[in-house]
Formats: structure tokens, C-alpha cells, sequence
């Protein structure tokens, strides 16, 4: 009977599930389950049934405990397989199923075994009756009680779990590296925290021209694990009931929301207005603190992620056309600078340097020739063969990049002042300005040496039109080990496809 | 009687502030307080003794309350000042007072007047008892169980209201703009979180070179209100006892504590090694988790700023290096590219524009003569007075500068090309290259062209020495409303002292 009892009582759960009160009653009296049941018939807590567990035993009750850890209160006799047994259990709930929620009251038929007084302070217990007081109302009550105390702990917990998941999810989300990944992290916080299936967050950037219009709008768009990110002149380009949103956040520098999207957050000031929409309905109860806790925090990180790109991508631009500018002058045009940098970028990561390494590697490259920018146009532009005194003039490029960019306490500038100085020394010792031979000149001077010359022989010179594939070959073979070092002549030639793609990407202009 | 009772109690209170509980005994008889009173005479409760406040109506309960808001349990008579007084109470501290752990049993001795189960239903107590029933001993009961479940409802709400300080923490942190701002809002954090009224933060990352040591190594140190944000090349130059925990915590990649430090938090990855250290005592409970949690945000909130800072600073460095390089072709030597960014953005300010606007200025005007990189030797060198055709060539450095920045998204760029285009108009329209006049001209170039010639005329030339600051206030009152915007002239003149502030701050290096 006892188990036919357990899964009866198991299946009706699983119907109804989140819709019922579990009630666990152990005690080794058959007759106590069945006046237990009689007073609790039809009885219902804050409009929900009650489903009542029987066990007939302790042992029997850690089981039925594993199996439902939502059971709200246990009624527990003190005396079954053991004269503690009852005790026994209430030690192993809290202390071994670290059930802390759940709600314990003893019922004892012999309170001369258990003393009250020594119960209630030894034993985690929420109350301590005698079973002939317990009158069906005083029974009644008693589940009413405990059942609500055990309603708000749970409540408690809840929102205690999701202010933990909303710290967890801010720990996620500042991890992401790009605007892109932040779009992406957020989709999925969006979806384990407040259970959006298919989130689509919208994060939109309005900064002020010195007049009464936008200079430019950002936007970020995430939806079905896609992430667009980019600028957009006209706010019309935006779905109008995002528009509409944002122009009654801006009237009134309040949050908005309506049937399709809730504003998570929004940031006004002079300079900016920020704004981030999830198309959600509108939260509420503790949900809506975890939303506007989250959405603080994605907007803090959103903008920081923002400005972090603009600054970086301004950077890599400015450098581009910098390193291009110079070169114009010594009549050289187009991406040649910018390619430098790629592909010095991936010689260095299959020659085995760390990420950081590579990255500034990217950066300063483009910067190697910068030194030609106090050369003289008689030198730097004569159409034809130097004399050595104007070579030597033209060597003194090196020198003159590595001083503008010297003495700096910045990664990239500093690679980029060993890069001007080192990147005409050839491996063999016959290069300039230094003639340093070997590991003796610093990896990224090797690197960008056979990166600059690399991309010079594909491209079109006012001396010379691309050489093609196998001439381009042929020279680096035979200048392995002289002009080059051979370890990174042998990386290029084995990924041949890899740096020809980067010509392929970054054409010239014209 | 009753209100010698409430300031006995009170003062007792303060006295023993946090190692009493508190229980309140609502009841109009006398006899009753009296008998709870014996009941619960020197009886202890977790090791805490009780202490009973007394109110005899309803109303007088309220006020117990709004100056007692820890009371645990209150046991409430229902009939008082009217035969609902009781219930009304439950209500009103549930609703009005919004308190939610206190613990609420009604002790009625006319169970008619509220009929038990009616009233557990619409009341939100934890008990329901007839006077008759509590003895002493069930009344001892009654009391352990209820305070010890206010006990544990206070614990998780402490515990929730952490979790929530963390996040509120976290945001404050994220929206510091820089290492420094960092350093004291982390400081206050500190404080406010982990009641560490003196806090003393490290923040150090390493990152590695190409070999087996680091190339740089970055320290933040805030200490008494104070931060310290900069290189070391040694971490020789750390106190010893951080140098231990962090070589422990590398070989282990676990985190460490000592007498003195707690590691926050630590990070490792091939390319960065990167730790947060506080002056505090090995955290215990609920608080370790809290700090953990800090801590995690912290530091990647540490990382990202340092990455940003790296960044701008790099890119302020690389401006003003390839600014002064393209000076030095033509001759001009010094700080002057990086006086006319400070001296356009404090014109800019006084001018009205926004905050965004200005940092632009900064970062772009010393970008205006960019062109000249395009300009003939013998011309932009050429010791003598130009002629009309090389007047017409040095004249291209405008169009020059604005084609090698133009069409960019950037809006640095933007403005710095609209800046290198418009700095030698005038705004009587006797200006080159396109001779538009006053605010036809964008004020980036109105404000660049001012400052490039107040900055000029205070430094040295080949061709000039420095003007005395006489001859430079009539130069520019001379030239006020012909080539420059009387506005800017006026803002100038009147905060001088501001202006050539920004020499000496910046001087020419000889």
C-alpha cells in the first residue's frame, strides 16, 4: 500500500506540476495518514490543493524527500523504526539534504520520549505539537501557516537567484570582447534570465552635432543570433515603433514601453542619448528590478564597448592613412601600408608569437616607412638610380621613423620605433642602417622586412608593374637566409593562399 | 505604566543593540502582559536574550513598530480598542509598514468574535492561538520557532540586499570613465560593501613578451582616496607580500590570500596574467561569495578600462608624434600640434559647444596641417618669400590634409578634415582655399585657425622669434572680425592667463 501510495501520489504531481501544495506526512500509524487526509479533504492554501505524500518511515522519507524537493511542509512523528527516527529525520533534512525552505513540525503521540522543550531548541523545527491536540482546524491551520511561510521563502529565493543570475549574466557580458559578441551574450542572458525564446535586443546611439540635429547613430541589432552593427544617418531608417519609443524617452526622460518592445534602459545626457529595447512585454514583480538591474549594466557595458571600437577603429584609420599620406609622397599609393600590417599579423601567429604580440604587430607595422616623411623630395621622388650620397640620405629613413616614434612608453609605438629602425637589416648582416645580423635583429624588424617586400613585388610601382606569382616566389627562395629569415620565408611559402587572400581583400585603390 | 514600559525597553535596546530579540506584546489587559512576561522571563533564544516591548492598543503598537522596525514576533490581540483592532493591526503592519519578516500570531480569548478559519485565510499571520491554550510552555514554543524563522528570513534577506549592493556596485564601478575614477569608486565600494573603512586596492597585470619575461607591467594602486595609475618594469618594485601572493597564485593559477592580502580576483590566459588584490581580512559566509562576485566584475571592468586608456593614449601619442613629424619637414619643432588640440578644445568649451564636441577638438585639430606631408620641399622649405606660384602649391595643404581624411566614418577624422579644409579662412571670406566667410565656415575651423596663429606667434621659427604677449593681444584685437570670429578673439583676450597657461604646461622641448 505504501508504495502504490507514493506513485499515485507521484503521477498526480507531475499533472499537476507548480499547481499544488505538497504536504509530506511520515508516520508509522496507518490510522494517523488516514486522519491526516480526512482533515486536510478539500482543503485549499491561497487557491491551491493540496497534495499529500505518505511515508512510513524515516528512510522512507529521505526518499520521497530526493525525489520532491518542493514538498512545503512535513508532518513528522517522533517515534517509528527508532525512538528518535522522527529527530533523526529532521537532523538529516537540513543537514544532509540541506532542505533549509522546507517546513518541519513534529507530532508526537508521547511527549514524555521527546521533551518540547529540549526539542525545540536542539532541533531545526518550524513547531512541536501533540497529535491529540491537533483538532482538524488546528490541523488546518497549522498547513495554512507553514504553507505560507514556505511560499515566502521560496519568493525570497527566487529573487535572491536572480539577482545572482543577473550578477552572473553582467560577469558574461562584460567578457565580450566586440560589439558583436556583446550582441550575442545578450541574446542568450536574455533568454535563460527572464525566458525570452527568441530575443531581439536593439541598442541605439544618438550623439549631437553642434547644431539641433545627430551627428551620428549607432545601432546594434541582435536577433536570432545574428548582430548587425553600424551607423546609420537618418533615424527613419529605424521600424517606427522603435521611433516612437525613443522620441517619448527623449520628450520626457522617462523608460517607455509598448506592445511590441520594452525599454530596458536609457541614458540621457547633453553629449549622448543611449537606449536599449528588448522586444518583451512589460516585466513585472521582481522580474522588473532584475530588468532594469540587467539593463543598466548592458547599457554601462554597451556604451563602454562602443566608444572602445570608435577609438580603436579611428585608431586603425588614422594610422592607414597616415602611413598611406607618406607613402604618396614617395609616389606609392593605395592599401600597401595596411596590408603590411595583416600580413606581418599572420607571419607572426605561425611563427608561434603569443595574441598581444600579434596584435601590436597589426598596429605598428604600417608605420615602418614613417622615417620617409623627412627625406627630401630630390631623394625620395628621383626618377632614377640613386648616387650613394642620395642612397645614403634615403637610409637615413630608418633612423629618422625610430626617432619620431621613440622613447614612448606605449606597446605599439614602441614596436612600431624598433620596426622603422630594423626592417632594412637583412638576416645575413648586409642590411642597413645597423648591418645586425641573425636573432639579432628583433623579430618584428624580420617580420616586416619580408612582409614589406612581399607585398611591394605584388604591387604596381611607378618603377614597375606586380611581378607575377612564380617570379614573386622564385626571389623570396633565393633570398632566404640572406635577405630573409628562412623560418619565415618557408611560413609564407607553405600559406601561400593565406597572404595572397589579403591582397585579394585589400586591393589597391587604383 | 505603559509608556515608562516603551522607553525602559528602548533604552535597554540600545544598549545591547543586535543581541536581544525583540518581541512585542499587544494587548489591552494588563494581567496578559504580566503573564507573558513571567512566561518568558530570563528565557534565551539562540543564546540571545528577549526583549519584550509592550503596546495596549492597536494603535500605540503602530508607533512601537515605526521606532522598532526589528521587532521578530508580535503576539496581537484581536479585540482592543474595537473588536477588530487586532486584525486591522495585521493589515496595517503587512500593508502600511510593508513589513514582511516580522513574525505575527494572534492570541485571541473570545475565538467567536474571529473565527480561526476565516481569519488564517484573510490575515497574513504566522499563528493563530486561543489564550487558553498557550501555556508556559507552548508559549516558549511558539516564540523559538517564530524567531528562529524571522532569524532566517532576516539571514536571506541580508544576503539578497548583498547580492543587490554588489550590483549597484558594479554598476557605479562601470560607469567610471577612467583607471583613476576606478580606483576611488572601487575604494567607496570597498567601503560601503565590506565595511573596510580604509581600503587599499592593487591592480596588476602582466603582460609577456616574445621571450619568457614581460614586456610591461601595469599597477593601479588606490589607496586613502588616492590613486596611483602607471608602469613598472620590475615587479621587484612591488611590496614583497604581493609579490609572493602573485607568484603563488601563477604557479597555482589559484587565488591566495596572506595576513594582509586578499586576492579578489585573478585571471590568466597565455597573453595576460592580471590580478586584483585588497588589504582585507579573509572574507567568511555569505560575504565570500559577495566578494567573489565583486571581484570578478572588477576586474574585468579593470581590464577594460586599461585596455581603452591604452588605446586613447596611444592614439593621442601617434597624432601628436606624426603631427610634430610633418612640423618638423617644415621646419616647425616642439609641442605646437598638441598646444593648438588643448587650446581649440578650451575655445570650444568657453565657445558652448558640448562636452563630445570638444574632445573632438582635442583629438583633431592637430591633425590641420597634415597636407604640408604633400607640399615640394622647395616650397614648404624654402627660406625666402614665396612667389604667386609657389604661393598657389604651399596653398594645396589645405585640400591636401582635408583628401587624405576625408570620407572617413570616423568622426575624428570627419572633423580633423573639416578642420585641415577650412583653418585658413578667414571670416571676412579673404581666406583660402574656398574664400567662404563667417559661419559658413564650421567652427572647428574657425577655432583651429585661431589657435594654430596664437600658438605660432608665441613660438620660435626659423623665419621669427617669439612675439611678446602685447604684440599678440594687438595682433589678434587687430585682426578681430577680419580673419578671425570676434567671439573667439573676446573669449581669448578675456581668459588669458588660461591660454598661456597651456604653453607653460606644454613648452617646446628647445
Amino acid at each position: 500500500m505504501t508504495e502504490n501510495m507514493v506513485f499515485a501520489t507521484e503521477s498526480a504531481t507531475d499533472a499537476t506540476q507548480g499547481e499544488v501544495w505538497k504536504i509530506l506526512i511520515v508516520d508509522n500509524e496507518p490510522s494517523v495518514h488516514q486522519v491526516t487526509q480526512l482533515a486536510l479533504k478539500q482543503y485549499r492554501i491561497e487557491g491551491r490543493a493540496l497534495h499529500l505524500l505518505s511515508a512510513y518511515s524515516a528512510q522512507e522519507a529521505l526518499q520521497v524527500l530526493q525525489l520532491e524537493p518542493d514538498v512545503a511542509l512535513a508532518l513528522i512523528d517522533v517515534v517509528m523504526e527508532t525512538d528518535n527516527a522522527g529527530l533523526d529525520l529532521v537532523h538529516a533534512i537540513r543537514r544532509q539534504l540541506h532542505m533549509a525552505d522546507i517546513r518541519l513540525v513534529l507530532r508526537t503521540g508521547q511527549p514524555g520520549q521527546a521533551p518540547e522543550h529540549e526539542v525545540i531548541e536542539d532541533y531545526d523545527i518550524n513547531d512541536y505539537k501533540e497529535k491529540t491536540d491537533l483538532t482538524r482546524q488546528k490541523l488546518r491551520t497549522l498547513c495554512y501557516s507553514t504553507v505560507r511561510a514556505y511560499r515566502d521563502l521560496r519568493l525570497i529565493r527566487q529573487q535572491q537567484s536572480g539577482l545572482r543570475n543577473v550578477l552572473l549574466a553582467t560577469r558574461k557580458t562584460l567578457a565580450a570582447a566586440n560589439l558583436t559578441t556583446f550582441g550575442d551574450v545578450v541574446q542568450e542572458q536574455l533568454t535563460a534570465l527572464f525566458g525570452i525564446p527568441t530575443p531581439e535586443l536593439w541598442g541605439i546611439t544618438l550623439v549631437p552635432d553642434d547644431g539641433s540635429g545627430y551627428s551620428y547613430l549607432h545601432v546594434l541589432q541582435a536577433e536570432n543570433q545574428n548582430v548587425v552593427v553600424g551607423y546609420q544617418s537618418n533615424i527613419k531608417q529605424l521600424p517606427g515603433s522603435l521611433r516612437s519609443l525613443i522620441a517619448a524617452a527623449m520628450a520626457t526622460t522617462r523608460a517607455q514601453h509598448n506592445e511590441q518592445y520594452y525599454m530596458v534602459y536609457q541614458h540621457s545626457a547633453p553629449e549622448l542619448h543611449a537606449f536599449l529595447l528588448v522586444r518583451m512585454s512589460e516585466p513585472s514583480g521582481y522580474q522588473r528590478e532584475l530588468v532594469s538591474l540587467y539593463g543598466a549594466n548592458l547599457l554601462l557595458i554597451y556604451q563602454s564597448l562602443l566608444l572602445r571600437e570608435e577609438i580603436v577603429d579611428t585608431q586603425k584609420e588614422l594610422v592607414n592613412r597616415l602611413g598611406n599620406a607618406v607613402e604618396m609622397r614617395s609616389k606609392e599609393t593605395g592599401a600597401h601600408v595596411q596590408r603590411v600590417g595583416l600580413i606581418a599579423e599572420k607571419l607572426g601567429e605561425y611563427y608561434g608569437l603569443n595574441s598581444y604580440q600579434c596584435e601590436l604587430l597589426r598596429h605598428a607595422a604600417p608605420l615602418h616607412d614613417l622615417g620617409k616623411v623627412a627625406i627630401p623630395d630630390a631623394v625620395l621622388n628621383k626618377p632614377g638610380k640613386l648616387d650613394p650620397a642620395e642612397w645614403s640620405v634615403m637610409k637615413q629613413h630608418a633612423q629618422m621613423g625610430h626617432d619620431i616614434l621613440a622613447q614612448s612608453k606605449r606597446p605599439i609605438l614602441r614596436m612600431a620605433a624598433s620596426i622603422a629602425l630594423t626592417h632594412h637589416e637583412y638576416w645575413d648582416g648586409n642590411g642597413y642602417p645597423n648591418g645586425i645580423s641573425g636573432s639579432a635583429i628583433p623579430i618584428e624588424g624580420r617580420i616586416t622586412a619580408l612582409a614589406d617586400v612581399f607585398d611591394a613585388l605584388g604591387s604596381t610601382r611607378c618603377y614597375k608593374t606586380p611581378w607575377n606569382e612564380s617570379a614573386i616566389k622564385n626571389f623570396l627562395h633565393d633570398h632566404s637566409g640572406k635577405q630573409f629569415e628562412p623560418k619565415l620565408v618557408s611560413i609564407l611559402l607553405s600559406k601561400w593562399e593565406e597572404f595572397t587572400d589579403i591582397r585579394r581583400t585589400y586591393p589597391d585603390a587604383d
